[in-house]
């Protein structure tokens, strides 16, 4: 089965915004064991909707379009589709008191703009929207089937999950597809390779193997493919036991999970608490954590430390070391580790400063010189690094060393 | 000219990466007058880099593939191409230099598997890469312009930028694109439609009005072609002064601009200093603001107050609040707004403090309920929101509130 994913806007095209639309797709898709094969981009023009849709619906039996179904001029998805599909207008009477009720709920008034919304192709499928106001749509051409939803990420992923998944996974029988990722850290993509190599050479032919590097964690894929669910699942588990004895510690969780997963984990599973001083991070990993639902568990506060008055008054740092050492010296970070933890009476504190640039540097000091502190009750680490890239990457390096620097103290310690 | 963007990794395809690569690549392309037609992510796989080549050679001239280059097995890229295109190989000796230097200047060893990055198509130019260790391709077949770029951003980025855009420059004559963008705040989508519908429906052939909304901003994107370039922009010029006749005060900015750099902007220019205490944000306000280079010149640091121990030691509210009011009110956010301004020592100051979910709504106060202050040292301002939507939603909703509150506040007082 062939699966793919369009999605309408010139704003996409443009890069005025990054869609993370199909990336949510694929991931729910794949998690319901329907791989996707392509995914196109496209612009608001009848004529580009139209090109596509014949070449999709060439290669594809699934085909999933998001974008332009909103009430404005620039929104052509349902009228291109209903003219390709040679189709006439009904009017769906649900969807029209979903409307009033909606907009009754939130006191605006109901405009004519949005009474449209109700307007559908005739033999079209509502998917039915109660996250909004643009209602998805399923067409069925020739069992082949094409799923419209708004761009709106929050309706288009209501929308998918609850109302038009259940109807593909219906109409569609799929083969089982298993698929493991492992994560390691600080290990460079080519010596990842290097060091597994023997293992990669003798992959199964229904096994495949991919390298998903990202600011110094590499994941590591393994899918497969099988009528057998249990007979894969076990062939990737020993492949993964392989890799493990030959990369040890570096593998850091066996799961698809992320460094500051790990880390709620840990902190809630052993009932401890966190607060960060972060300078050069300014505000990253406590926004990474606080984006996690149920974090206020863990996580008391932070204080972002941009200036070294902050560092001082509220942190403890003594104020002679910004001139003898600097803000960004391991003498710093171990009172703004300290400091942060015994103020904020917390278990576990991070501690980070550093230069991000792309201003700041100096020759015993460049950009990308960060210092890492972690400090618990029992002790304090602090670690130099000199890490590579520009601003975002010297800022989502620092918060990851960070976090590898926290999960290795916990986990000594608890 | 029709041109299009292959993004080559079965990460993109199954979510594990959303790709921000063809959102910089559309930026960039546009800004230099080229309008990118379609973006297709696809498998690492032969068959489907095959099939896609063959779909975008009949309809495209000027195609960018990014990703599949690396050192390790499930890059096949690059042999793929010299395979369509029916090369051989030759060792590009510029190539192995650099990458001797490039190990050599890490302290690392260079292993066979990055040698073999320096064998290209023997009629593939080089694109130079002094920012990683995979060279760029640039293929012309027919007059048609393939190009072959590494998926790291940074690389990809810096190549692209640096090396291959000057050569396309080069090789294509483009037609006059002008585009402009404004941005609104606070006006839902179909109101602004319905507003403007007068200019919309006014609108000369060759412009386009694009909606592009995100957490209570709309960007108005107008775009025009012509072999005149003076002739569209004073043409765009007079719409967009139209639509700030009838929208007014709701258009915040004439430039493609975001709420944080109108801030970072004001404050600067201003030389006024910030400090913010952030509760239900957690930290992504201060994240979004030094993630601008420079920021240092007027944000001093944040409190991340998450629990109301922090709220009262770090900023010094009353204890006896959080029982009567409650952390979420407008009595705890004005003494958050003073006692951050007061402690951090700034001009200006942000505090939210609200409930952003799933759980932890009561009947008095949903999820969703955010009350947010800004304080200068004139006057303090709170106002209570009820934002719709997910938890990341709430979150990015109340940022963008707060920065437009303050963004009101420095207006007046400056």
């Amino acid at each position: 089965m062939t699966t793919e994913i369009i999605t309408i806007g010139d704003e996409l095209l443009l890069g005025q915004v990054v869609d993370t639309n199909s990336a949510w797709l694929g991931q729910i898709l794949f998690k319901n064991n329907i791989s996707v094969d392509y995914k196109t981009a496209i612009k608001d023009q009848e004529s580009a909707i139209i090109n596509q849709l014949k070449t999709s619906l060439e290669r594809s039996e699934l085909i999933i379009i998001t974008g332009g179904l909103g009430p404005t001029k620039d929104d052509i998805t349902k009228k291109t589709l209903a003219q390709f599909f040679n189709m006439s207008w009904r009017i769906d009477q649900n969807v029209l008191k979903q409307l009033e009720q909606f907009f009754e709920k939130r006191g605006r008034q109901l405009l004519e703009i949005n009474k449209i919304q109700a307007e559908l192709p005739d033999q079209c499928e509502t998917l039915e929207n109660q996250w909004g106001t643009a209602p998805g749509m399923w067409f069925n051409i020739k069992n082949k089937i094409i799923i419209s939803l708004p761009g709106v990420p929050y309706e288009m992923k209501n929308i998918f999950e609850h109302v038009a998944l259940p109807k593909i996974l219906k109409h569609f029988s799929t083969p089982i597809l298993v698929q493991k990722t492992i994560l390691t850290f600080n290990v460079p993509e080519s010596l990842l390779a290097q060091q597994i190599e023997a293992i990669e050479n003798n992959l199964p032919k229904n096994i495949g193997l991919a390298y998903l590097p990202n600011l110094n964690c590499v994941r590591l894929r393994l899918t497969g493919e099988s009528v057998n669910k249990t007979d894969v699942a076990v062939q990737i588990d020993d492949i993964i036991k392989q890799i493990i004895r030959v990369l040890g510690k570096n593998v850091i969780s066996e799961k698809d999970t992320t460094l500051v997963e790990i880390i709620y984990d840990l902190l809630k599973n052993n009932k401890k608490t966190l607060s960060l001083a972060e300078s050069c991070t300014g505000g990253l990993i406590s926004h990474q954590l606080t984006a996690l639902p149920g974090s206020s568990s863990f996580f008391v506060g932070s204080v972002v430390s941009y200036s070294n008055s902050v560092k001082h008054h509220q942190l403890g740092v003594e104020n002679t070391l910004f001139e003898t050492v600097g803000a960004v010296s391991e003498q710093v970070v171990e009172q703004m580790a300290k400091g942060v933890r015994e103020r904020l009476k917390t278990d576990y504190s991070i501690a980070v400063s550093g230069i991000a640039g792309p201003s700041g540097g100096s020759k015993e000091k460049p950009v990308g010189t960060v210092v890492i502190g972690v400090s618990s009750i029992h002790t304090t680490r602090v670690k130099k690094f000199h890490l590579i890239g520009d601003r975002e990457n010297v800022i989502g390096r620092s918060s990851n060393h960070a976090l590898n620097m926290l999960r290795e103290l916990i986990l000594e310690e608890n």
